[in-house]
Parts: structure tokens; sequence; C-alpha cells
């Protein structure tokens, strides 16, 4: 594999250079589902053969549209397909009417670009609990479809904002076999994001060809270690979905098996891509000053210091201590402690960065709380734990808890 | 059994009227261990025969002092006993010099009050990982014990106050065979409240006479529905310490069984004192403006209940909403889904206080938001949710989470 780029993090406000993917064209719009003045809905518009994956939401209560997205991922279409998405209303939890929208927007949306209704895939993201006004959206479909661009990727990803401070895309060029393969997606945050899943709404393309159950299962990979190691706030949305569509634009031959040479170049591409999504999602994360990855070691299983890593990320007291810049590594150790992972109390330690805070159980005598201070300051912070166990590893993205995380989740309808 | 008195919920800065309980005096004194111009270490002393019972955090970072006081919590001591507890200075993750520490304390209180270190109990709250300036305690010890008195629990209660901003106490005296029982305990919070256990520290008294068996299974009973009911921050710490000493100084006969009309009577008292105990604690959580039930009906099994319970009470959403006073019930949907708890989506109903807010999977036709909004002005607030696929049920008690959390919790060491 030679790869030719990947797309920088995007700086707050701007979006990264993606790169064109053949058979697939986006449009945005404004239909003031609720907001006003801007783009609440985009489509894509995927060509015949395009192979798509998806993974969703486990709540319990999952949106209509992930219930219908989920049941028709697995399907093999030979037609066109397409994706739809309203900001501003989540249609969760209401009832056989949010159905009903659901039903109504994909039947539309195959209507009018003469494609099959299971093979139209819908999410909205918003408030949850009212009704969606579908009609408003359908109203817009023609001035959709004759918007269709194969540039238009940044106003779409635009579109499908709630409360991100900045559009979230990422992309990359691989060559496989001699032939460029193009990689490029958006997300958007902010809230709710926990693990299972982790980012509300992620739509990725490729012109690559690969066959459904492959890039199913190359998906269900990718995302263990991207958007399933992040959090934000532990809570869970209704409707979090991330689709993978591959339009077979290319001229690459079609990849039918995970672990060939060519499945192994684009799998580490995607994940790439997948990861710098997920790190801009946590860089946006509501209210967050300060981007904080929690790398684990020691463990006795994978399971264990995954729970060790997350149990740190989520702990409200660590995350006020790094948003008030304190190295209070004691919060660390209460964290462990609770996560259930097993641990040796004597044989723990404990670094911010590159600084040995605390070994065998307890603070390290080179350790200077004036180090943990300065290190404090920066807006990258690395927590590192060994548990002393085992060998198993995990590293978990996270933010800060800050008074904007308040401001924001104190006032989100008005 | 007649409940001849329960003390009312303290008010802010007030403290309740307590029975005496004979067969323990308090004192307290400032030792600066941490705090000037405070008390922050207090001394317990137990009659001979007091039996003790207690319940521990689970954590696997637990302190030196709890690992000290589980070793010895089983056994029956014929002599006297004591409970020596400081603020200020946790005394976890301090390796072996945390453990030297709980030796130094046990064995000098043994010491001066002529009894075994086997029945000897400490406690430390407040920092993790500075080493125990224990000497600093152990030269008050003298005048300590020269100041015990059986009226001085509430300055007890104060010295191991850490971020509380009001000091808990309880009590009640109940008539049992024709004898008055007397049961008075204290609590502190304030954060790292989350079950298992969910108080950082709490010391529980009475003159009832019990058998240490009996004893520990009515604590480990009282305690499922009180103190590991309650949830602040979901953090829990190294050092969660709850005891309950019975003194015997009644002339009750001995409760050698749990079962017996004596036993239930005792037990229905004890669980009010706790509970009464768990809601200050809640009432006083960190930034706290709100107090919140959450109450979980139609579960299919109680610990499914009980995960409902806590993922609503744990959600920063749920509690920055409640901040907010936003009725913003979407939110309750988004955490019973997370929950993992069985729920039925198209069953599932929501209550604020007494106002339907959800039934049968969506919003109410009789609820309006202005309803939910006036309710939400409420200082406390119950939310109601019902699966609808059982018969189970669980309460929690949290309270919302605002700026005081993240101003306290930014900035707490220095």
């Amino acid at each position: 594999m030679v790869k030719l780029a990947v797309s920088p993090l995007a700086p707050a406000g701007g979006f990264p250079r993606l790169p064109d993917i053949g058979g697939v064209r986006f449009a945005s719009i404004g239909a003031r589902v609720k907001y006003t003045g801007r783009d609440d809905v985009m489509l894509a518009e995927l060509t015949p053969g395009t192979t798509m994956a998806g993974v969703f939401t486990k709540s319990a209560t999952r949106s209509a549209a992930v219930l219908d997205c989920q049941a028709k991922i697995g399907g093999v279409g030979t037609g066109g397909a397409a994706i739809l998405v309203n900001s501003g209303n989540a249609n969760a939890f209401t009832g056989s009417k949010g159905q009903m929208s659901v039903a109504a927007l994909t039947a539309e949306v195959a209507d009018i670009l003469g494609i099959e209704a299971t093979r139209v895939f819908t999410a909205s993201t918003g408030v949850i609990g009212e009704p969606l006004a579908h009609d408003r959206i359908i109203n817009k479909l023609t001035e959709l479809r004759n918007a269709l661009s194969v540039k238009a990727i940044e106003p779409a990803a635009r579109a499908i904002m709630t409360t991100d401070t900045f559009a979230k895309g990422s992309g990359t060029i691989v060559e496989i076999d001699g032939v460029k393969i193009s990689i490029a997606g958006f997300a958007k945050g902010s809230g709710m994001i926990a693990p299972d899943m982790a980012t509300m709404l992620s739509y990725v393309f490729t012109d690559a060809r690969i066959s459904q159950t492959v890039l199913q299962e190359m998906l269900r990979r990718a995302v263990r270690g991207s958007f399933n190691s992040i959090t934000v706030d532990s809570d869970t949305s209704t409707s979090d979905t991330l689709m993978l569509a591959a339009t077979g634009a290319s001229t690459i031959p079609e990849i039918t098996d995970g672990a060939s040479a060519a499945g192994q170049a684009f799998y580490a591409a995607l994940k790439d891509v997948l990861l710098d999504l997920a790190h801009q999602v946590v860089r946006d994360g509501e209210g967050a000053t300060k981007f904080v990855e929690v790398r684990v070691t020691g463990a006795e299983g994978e399971a264990d210091a995954h729970r060790a890593a997350l149990a740190i990320a989520n702990s409200p007291l660590v995350k006020t201590a790094i948003a008030g810049e304190d190295p209070n590594w004691g919060r660390v150790v209460m964290a462990v402690g609770k996560s259930g992972a097993r641990a040796d109390r004597d044989r723990l330690a404990i670094w911010f960065g590159d600084i040995l805070v605390a070994e065998n159980g307890w603070v390290s005598p080179d350790y200077s709380e004036a180090q943990g201070v300065a290190y404090m300051k920066n807006s990258d912070v690395l927590i590192g734990v060994d548990l002393g166990v085992g060998s198993d590893v995990a590293t978990v993205w996270t933010c800060d808890l800050t008074h904007g995380y308040i401001d924001i989740n104190t006032d989100y309808r008005s």
C-alpha cells in the first residue's frame, strides 16, 4: 500500500480537502425541520451496484430510522441506493408515527431517484420525542435531487450538525494493485458520545468495489478501535449510526476477502479515516477544552483493559480535574478501583505523558507536583496506567468535563 | 413497634437533635492533618461488649484503613472498641506507608483507651495519594480521650466533613418489648457518591444488644435500599465505609434473630435512619440544587429495575436537563435505552411527579410542555418510568449536575 494522503485534523471552523468519490453525489438544503437559516437535510445518491455496510446503536429505545436501516443493511441490491439524513429532530420515541415518517421518506426518496425503497437509508438527529415534520423534507426532495454533486460533501457534513462547533471530515487515497482508491467521510457528534456506538452519525464512502459481507466485517472490526473507543459523557444515543458505502466506481477488482493483500490495504486506510473522524468527534465534545488519551497496559484480558480505560475516561472526577489542569492522579486510582478490572494495588503505575507519576502502588520518588501541573497545561493530555497484572492493552479517547458542557445541556431545547 | 421520634432532615447548616446512645462517647479535635481552624479528627469510644458491623467499598484500590477494618469486622470482642476518623487525607494509594499509618494509629488508640488493637477501627477521607501525617493525630489522642462525652455527636459529625456543606445526622427512638431503644448516626458525602458503597463515611450507633452476625446481616440488608441506592456522580471512593455499633447499654434482651418481632422492629428503625442519612448525602451532593427520586416499575427482575434507575440517575444529560429545569423526557428514554435493562419501546411510560408524560412509547396526548416546565421548578423532582415488561421495581436517589459540581471538582486540591 502506498498511502498518498491523509487529510489533517480539521481545524475549528475549517474542513479538510477530501477526495471526490466516484459514484456518490451529495446535496443539502434547508427544510426548516427545526433550524432556520441553515441546511438541515442532506441526501447522498449512490451509483447502482454500491454495497452498503452499517453499525448502529445498541440502545433498547433505538429510533425508527435505525430499526429500518438495520432491517435493510444486509441486503445486496444491484440498483442505486441513497442516504437521507436530517438534523433538528431525532424521530426517536415517536411510536408508530415515527415509523410512518420513515416509511414516507424512504418511499419518496426511492420514487424521486428511481430506486428501490429497500435501498434507501435514513437517519434523524436532534431532539427526542417530538414528531418529525417529514412533509417539510419531502417537499424539498426534487430540489435536493437537482442539486446533487460529487463536490458537495462539505455542505452535506454541515447539514447534519447539531451542537457540533465544526464540521468533521476525513479522507485518504491509497494505491492498491496500481489503482488509486479514495475514501472520504464525515461525522457529527457531539453529545451522547459513548461506546456502542460512539458517534451519533457518520457516513463514509469509497470507490473501491467490495462485497457486502466483507465490507460489513471490515466496518465491524474497524469500529472497535475507533468510534467504540471514544467517550464524551457516557451517554448513548437512540440514533447512533455509522454507514460505509462502496460504490465500485474505481477500476480495482472486487475485494471479496478481507485477508487478501488488497483487503488489508483497504482496511488499514479505512481505519485511519474512522480514527481521524472519531478523534474529531471527541475534540468537539460538548464543552471540551482538552483532548485526552487514556492508555491502559498490563491488564489481564482485553476486556479488562477496555473497562479500566473507559472507567477513567468516563469518571466525572477525573474529567473535571483535567478541566482544572489539576494533576490529580489519585482520581485515576479511584477510577481504576471502581472499574471492576483486576488490578494490583501495589504494582499499579501511572503516567502523565512521559512523566512517571506513580509506581509500585505509590507516588514515584522522582515525581514532583510541579511536573504534573506543567504537563496538565497541554491541550492534549495522555494518561497511562499499567494495571500490573497482565499484558493486555486498550486505548480510549475522551475530553474534559467543563462549564461548557453544563451550559450546553441545561438549555438544549430552548 | 412504637416509633417515638424520627429526626427531621437536617436543614442546611443545622443538625437534628439526636438521642444520646448509652455506651458510646465522642470527641473531636483539630489536628491540622490538612485543614486549619477546624476539627479534623473524631474519636468514638464504645463500651465493652459492643458488637460492630460494617460494609465497605468494593474498590480494587481500597485504602489501608478499609482493608484493616474488613479484616477485623467479623471478630467478636468482649472488651471496649473505638472508631477513629480523620478528614483532609484519605491515606489511600500510599503503599506500605499507609499500612504503617493505620497500624500506628490503631496501636496508639488501643493503648490510650486500654482496649485491643483488633477492636480499633479507623477511616481517613480526603485527598488520595499523599502520606498521612499520623503523628499529628497521635499527638492529640490524650486530649481526645479526655474530651470524650456522650453529648458530642454533632462535633464528631462535623470533624469528618470534607466538601460537605452541612453536617448530616439522623436518629430515632423505638419501643421494643416496652423498652426504649435509641439509634443515632451521622454521615459525610458528598463527592464520589455511587453505589458499592454510596457514602464515603457513615457511623451509626444503638444501645440495643444485638449479636454480631445478626447486626452484620441487618446492616447488609438495610444498605441495599439506602446507601447503595443513591448516586451523585457515579464515582466510587477508595474509602467508603459504613459502620454500625450496638453497645447493649439498654435493658432490652439481646436480639439474636433478625426475624423475631424485636429484630424486625429494630431493622425497620435502622432502615429509617440509614435512608434519612443517605438522602442527606444526596441533598448535599457536590453542586446539587435538586433532589431527584427515580422510581422504576414494570421491570423484568429487580436487577433490571435497579440498572435502569441507575442509568437514568447517572446520565449527565438527564442530570444537566434537571439542573436547567428542562422537562427533557427524551433523555430519560435515552438513558433507559442504554441501560441494558429489558424495556418495551412501545409500552414505556414516563411520569414527572404525578404528570403522565409518555405512555405506549410516545408522548401522552394529555401532556403539555407547560406542565413539565412548571413541575421542573420544584426542588424535589420525581421521575417515574414503567418499562412495560414485568412487575419488579427499584428506587434510586440522586441530584442534578450543575456548574457547582464543576467548580468544586476542577479545583479540589488547591
